[in-house]
């Protein structure tokens, strides 16, 4: 195999916990309306009103707020008080400050990996959300390159791996969404490292079946040095 | 002077209107709340909470809508009915869908300096309304690069121009805000010229007697060809 110069990590859910905030302040928002719906009643519609939105608002806190509201709207038949709307603002606030719990091995191994590889954060979201997320994290010093998308298809990594002006079979991709992270990375001939986070959310769930020789799938990050080395691409 | 080899575009209100639209949007709003205050009273308190929020959120539709919710609530005093809120989140999905225009001379000028110059687009906003409203301004591949940033703040352009491998004084920056286009470039040692657009949004009003001899203010963009000529810097 070619040597890998490029270590791209993906964000949330990989280097850090966010899908459980989500979840956490969607239970919020249909303990809400838990005299109008079930609450897994209210988390359909709030995703199907997110799905449609998507092309419109992108992915982030502030996007979900106004979805918040809009399903909130609908599944109330517009029977909504100001004061709920007032709640739904302050859980989206919450979630735009939410705080930054780094996931096991984070720091370890990325400085371990520092010098040996171009490390770059590639992820997905708004712009200063995640910029704010990765400053409180700590670890902006970590990284060479920080590149926030508005999708990852395919082709988003391909404009990625060129302006980092290497070749696909030189970049490997470590993230939590086989639908976002591993499988497009995989489609361009690059390398990916799947580490499932505990939650998913509906939208990024996917096969879990992927079967691929530039594919590995770890349990924790900490794992990943162990497997650089094995693969003959650790010098230290 | 030395040889400019990028120059920059601001992209609201330099290639294309987009305060214009904002400003209807606005007073299409504070029409929703005549009987409550006068519309110049409520634009105030729309502009308190932008500011108030504006860390958190950021520039561009989506914070400001969500705004435009928290200042109904406050305005009204919660006495803010569901259909009030409903026009509300249609006026930012219109804001988000808005049509591009684009501002005199900018498709000829770019393709006047199309091969001359390394072009670049940098603005800052919500990342995925930016991209797509440069790709519906047809003028996407007209640039070499763009850069979507969180601030425009004099370490911003410091990150960028250094991240486009060039000197400050290599760095030309045109734009429509004296205090996101122009200042900050000219403290960084770069070249600015500055084409006021005729609306400004109160935030980004500054004090127009900026005098530096790196600077020009033009009408319109297609004086900045002649300008270049006059500076020797166009070879045609």
């Amino acid at each position: 195999m070619s040597r890998i110069k490029i270590i791209a990590f993906d964000a949330d859910d990989t280097l850090w916990a966010n899908e459980s905030f989500f979840q956490e302040t969607e239970a919020d928002y249909c303990r809400l309306f838990s005299d109008v719906l079930p609450g897994k009643a209210i988390s359909e519609e709030l995703l199907r009103t997110e799905m449609h939105n998507l092309s419109l608002y992108g992915y982030g806190a502030k996007g979900f707020t106004l979805s918040m509201i809009e399903t909130a709207l609908r599944i109330t038949g517009k029977q909504l008080n100001a004061d709920t709307v007032e709640r739904i603002l302050q859980l989206g606030k919450n979630l735009l400050d939410m705080p930054i719990e780094l996931l096991p091995d984070v720091k370890e191994v990325l400085m371990k990996l520092k010098g040996h590889y171009k490390l770059v954060v590639a992820t997905k979201g708004d712009l200063l959300d995640q910029k704010r997320k990765l400053s409180k994290s700590g670890l902006t010093s970590m990284f060479d390159h920080v590149e926030i998308m508005s999708d990852k298809q395919q082709e988003d990594y391909e404009q990625l791996i060129s302006s980092l002006n290497c070749q696909p079979n030189e970049f490997l991709m470590v993230g939590n969404s086989l639908k976002s992270d591993i499988e497009p990375v995989l489609a361009v001939g690059g390398y990916a490292v799947y580490i499932p986070f505990h939650i998913t959310w509906a939208h990024e769930k996917s096969n879990e079946d992927v079967v691929n020789e530039r594919l590995v799938r770890l349990d924790r990050l900490g794992e990943l040095l162990p497997l650089l080395r094995k693969m003959d691409q650790l010098q230290e």
